[in-house]
């Protein structure tokens, strides 16, 4: 039931979202072609992958998906519909010494202290210009990243075309 | 809709099984003390936490939770409650070759192949034996470990008492 009123809640609220949000497509400084804001419920959503980045990132993290996304992803079909959200939760890798003691080896990596958090969300009319998806980086201070720092993400996930941007695949 | 029926189905079915199930807490090989069934959408369950196992392991994987886990463990409640689900998934940990081509170098890592599902399913009556934590191994096969490596789950795991037998911490 608490489920049901929050997705009562988020409908309404994008409702209004939707009623006093800017024109779509226009990217100005108050209309900014990233997403500034987290999505709400991320933490909820289902998992799609974990990885490791190695060298200087130094990541171990999980990428979930709403249900949109999930759905998506299982189908296997592409594009990703409007309505898509990815998220990308990572943190630092480091050993687990509660682990290793037991296991009496260096063996057990697993993820540190938040580092940040990375969101895709696909909207084909507001992020046109982004390939209908708009990127989004916060740090652990709740802050996206800046407009600088955002307009690496496009070029980059560019070279993903044939997976429409997206470079996880999911783990069944 | 078709979560809620699917949810109304797993009661019945659980009731059922309550109903023509063997006493509580006895166990012999019509009631072996581990889990013998893969349960139902596991898949399905919010992520928990994400772990590298390096070594002979080498397993990249996922740590996922039922509602009433998850609810455990932000709540930072021991015992873990009847109900809890706890469910481990395991790939081999490999390379991406795709996400390496384009970073232009080795330093992307996801999950592989499969390689098992381990479960941890909190009953204190049905496995009182082993901490009231029933244990689950499935091979790629889907057929559950036989006695003697099941018989290898507790041991270990009875290493981490602090946690109510629990190695993965929850990744906020």
């Amino acid at each position: 039931m608490r489920r049901f009123t929050f997705l009562l809640v988020a409908v309404a609220m994008a409702g209004v979202i939707a009623l006093i949000g800017p024109a779509p497509g226009h990217a100005d400084e108050t209309n900014p072609p990233y997403v500034t804001e987290i999505p709400h419920g991320y933490r909820d959503f289902r998992w799609i992958s974990s990885a490791h980045e190695a060298g200087n990132l130094n990541s171990l993290g999980a990428v979930l998906g709403n249900d949109v996304a999930v759905k998506a992803y299982r189908e296997g079909k592409l594009p990703y519909p409007d309505g898509t959200i990815i998220a990308a939760l990572h943190y630092r890798y480091v050993p687990s010494e509660e682990n290793n003691k037991v296991f009496g080896q260096a063996q057990s990596f697993v993820p540190g202290a938040p580092t940040n958090i990375q969101f895709m969300v696909k909207d084909s009319t507001r992020y046109a210009a982004t390939g209908g998806w708009g990127f989004g980086h916060f740090g652990t201070d709740g802050k996206p990243g800046d407009a600088a720092f955002m307009k690496t993400c496009f070029p980059c996930h560019e070279n993903t075309k044939a997976s429409d941007l997206v470079f996880t695949r999911y783990a069944p």
